[in-house]
């Protein structure tokens, strides 16, 4: 059966694995990723990764299928070329999946992270044994990133920056974000505006003093989304109008997939959803209030698999699918 | 050089034309509907059309490489079935690609009429001469519809609903809608609520009396969309206003569509924007108010070039595509 290595190039690791063509996990590893290198060594350090995967694996690496290398910025998929990273200053317009193959002789491809990670949960995570098509990933971290499969493949856009939807508008005129456009997505429900909008909350509450989040507060110096969430369950009025928002937030962009792509599924990654089902079920509820009654919904709203495995299944599943076209 | 049956099967009329490899109209014909017959008596009607154009275009009816039909209603696109459609009320489960291609004898495709016109756009129209991959069609009539082009095929989605983009929310708890969804497209920009909109506005206003709507409304008894976007041009304070919140929600879509799908081209089609310019620079004006700051957007915001031919010659492009997988 072929393998493939699949290399998840972080800011902070590379997380890497072989994987066979079913989606199985034979080895894996994780180093530190040494991003102020030069080009050079930090193609030799993805080499001598995929040599000590194939050692663990006792495979020749010259029995590699194919590698595939996921990674943050903004990325040339079809060429292969990082064409910058904030994570990796060294690197500009660099051709990292051909120095690759170079290095090792087998056939290198390269992906953006996130659509690497969506790709890795609809080959062998949450889309896996059902015959889907169509996919969303929506990862809630810091902000808002996501994946989206239409006819069984990635879409990449025009440019490369498609799947952006943390930028999508959710409110019109609503709150300023990262990059000009207000009322997006990420700027509602994100995990550091879900906590800020609790902390506005707050100081426009005439009865902040009685809810949790205010001793939380006071006696951490903080809050975070996870605050947010935990005290919406005890019933607190202001904990749970804010998580209601970041649901019903969520719960729109959700509709607006539906009614753009119709798909199978729409995935949930990141960590405010491992952080506990009280999200997940205010989203589900929320996208049922919203939702149109033109046809029964049959989209399922679920939860990632693979964790942080993510993102080198995805990168090996690219490599799977780019090899065998 | 192949040649193709290209039929829109509208409530009103059919549509219907012969379209070479190329994309050119060699021959086209339009006639009444008979909507209220039989399953066999339309499909009689649709074979007759058939021949009617092979004559025309001195082409016996085995060198037509494949015919293609465009229907409303929600079709199998997969099996060539029309499920249900509201303008062909014989038709249930109707395997009408199947019938057709029994009396013709040439392979036959059935689609969506909405994408069916997109995908004719995408072939022969407004992305004929680019190498475009990612389309939006907008249809902007009574209702919105749409069609999605990614990777260069039409999105279906996984039960035939994709593109139904009229129905996407642009406005939390916004106005009522067709179909259950609050703050729909629709609801703000098609043609008849931007109408509905401005008989508000002037409810609302106390200046009412003052504008050129109020006039219109006395002396006709009614308002268009098209009353409004002429009002607007002259200044009339309340006309610009409502013209500029129809701009807006559908900028607004547009901006949404470029951040999950990054497409090259978002083509409006329908009477709305055949109305006059006035509407479309407010659309492209808002949009670039709205959209992000990432990099320079790419997207073109351009009208449709086939008018009521893109359904037929989409059609026809169906038929092109599934005969040539």
């Amino acid at each position: 059966m072929p393998n493939y290595i699949g290399l998840d190039l972080g800011g902070t690791n590379i997380k890497a694995g072989i994987v066979d063509d079913a989606g199985t996990i034979l080895t894996q590893t994780s180093v530190a990723t040494p991003s102020q290198a030069s080009v050079d060594a930090l193609v030799d350090a993805l080499a001598n990764v995929c040599q000590t995967l194939a050692n663990a694996a006792n495979l020749p690496i010259d029995q590699v299928a194919a590698i595939g290398i996921g990674s943050p910025g903004a990325i040339d998929f079809e060429n292969g070329i990082i064409k910058r990273s904030p994570n990796l200053p060294n690197f500009s317009d660099t051709p990292l999946a051909k120095l690759l193959r170079q290095k090792i002789g087998r056939p290198t491809y390269l992906e953006n992270d996130a659509n690497a990670a969506a790709f890795g949960e609809f080959w062998a995570g949450a889309g896996r044994d059902q015959a889907i098509k169509y996919m969303v990933m929506i990862t809630l971290g810091t902000g808002i990133g996501g994946g989206i499969i239409t006819n069984g493949k990635l879409v990449h856009g025009h440019a490369g920056f498609a799947g952006e939807i943390g930028h999508m508008i959710v409110q019109p005129h609503g709150r300023p974000g990262a990059a000009k456009t207000l009322g997006t997505l990420e700027s509602y429900a994100s995990a550091p505006h879900t906590a800020k909008r609790a902390r506005e909350a707050l100081e426009q509450s005439p009865n902040a003093e009685a809810s949790a989040l205010a001793s939380i507060l006071a006696n951490t110096g903080t809050l975070t989304a996870k605050d947010v969430f935990d005290t919406a369950q005890t019933g607190d009025p202001i904990a749970a109008q804010v998580a209601e928002e970041t649901a019903m937030y969520l719960a729109i962009a959700c509709v607006n997939f539906c009614r753009i792509l119709d798909p199978q599924m729409i995935v949930f990654a990141g960590g405010m959803i491992a952080a506990g089902d009280y999200l997940f079920s205010r989203i589900r509820a929320e996208f049922q209030a919203l939702t149109w009654n033109v046809v029964p919904e049959h989209v399922q709203l679920v939860p990632a698999q693979l964790g942080n495995d993510a993102g080198f299944i995805g990168a090996a599943a690219v490599a799977h699918t780019q090899a065998n076209p």
